[in-house]
């Protein structure tokens, strides 16, 4: 049996447009969207939650290390499902780490410390909750790169513009930081 | 390299005692608690996200369905990692449904939604995220079965005296339905 619902978010979802209701999502059948050549499927938002937490997924091929960012407000949380993720961390005093993260294990960055992360492995998966006191940002992924209905990672990098990068991340509690050096490299 | 704490829950714990700082945890190295038959992992907790979330995972053998309860504050993620679970439960107009979630699959409770689960294969394991407005209540598993410093599953089950159900169950979000029964069987 398969719900689908209209949403403000996609015409099919099969998160309830209303929150309290219980549901269940098929791997893989989240809301759905492509940033650079990754997959980002959300099974959660801040709507069902009262804003107290989301759960998505982020899927990619071995790639390049993603642009540096900080979130003010938002606690956010990496945990490793398939494949191997580098993730990069800085923490409020400037101290540098990075850790290779297999299958079943956790990283946990705290807001305002920089981070970043590079997949390492070709079909990569981390689970993320981020949230914070100020809400929920997982529609972050969709509004800088695009909603998809498609399932897969997509075919074409989606490489958003460079004045995207400002506007969208702050309306999400993300704050590029694009003169953000690792030394741990 | 491998940091070790000593925190309010555990003489040594991969968790910082103070928040704010980065960290990882290797897979089944968080703070680890027995109930039943079951293996709890807390990877991150309140104190970590300023009561916003938390990450733990449960695994267990093939098993029972764990007694029907609900959160009047917490919501609460199911995502399934490996085996397969079946999640029952009833949204606040009594209908229930019950579903089989494998390897990527995901099931959501909204708070004051009775369910329960049950482990359909040897080894499964499911991602937990459970908060609310009120808080997180990830040190319930703890204090109504037992810390564990070992790894893996219990040997024997850790059955609690039923009068702690009621006590710890009030304390961390958690009431127990034992008249419930559940139809989609």
């Amino acid at each position: 049996m398969t719900i689908e619902y209209a949403t403000r978010y996609r015409t099919t979802s099969h998160i309830p447009a209303e929150p309290g209701r219980p549901y269940f999502i098929r791997k893989g059948e989240g809301d759905r969207a492509h940033l650079f050549g990754d997959l980002v499927t959300v099974y959660a938002g801040g709507e069902q939650t009262e804003n107290t937490f989301n759960f998505f997924t982020c899927e990619g091929p071995k790639g390049d290390i993603i642009p540096a960012h900080v979130h003010p407000d938002t606690y956010e949380v990496f945990y490793v499902t398939a494949g191997a993720v580098r993730l990069f961390v800085e923490d409020t005093e400037g101290e540098q780490q990075e850790r290779l993260l297999g299958e079943g294990d956790f990283g946990f960055v705290p807001k305002n410390c920089p981070h970043a992360y590079r997949m390492e492995r070709h079909h990569s998966r981390v689970v993320g909750v981020a949230a914070g006191p100020g809400g929920t940002f997982e529609r972050f992924f969709e509004n800088l790169g695009a909603p998809t209905e498609r399932l897969g990672l997509p075919t074409e990098p989606v490489v958003p513009p460079a004045e995207r990068f400002e506007r969208v991340g702050h309306q999400y509690d993300v704050r590029f930081l694009p003169e953000h050096r690792w030394h741990t490299e």
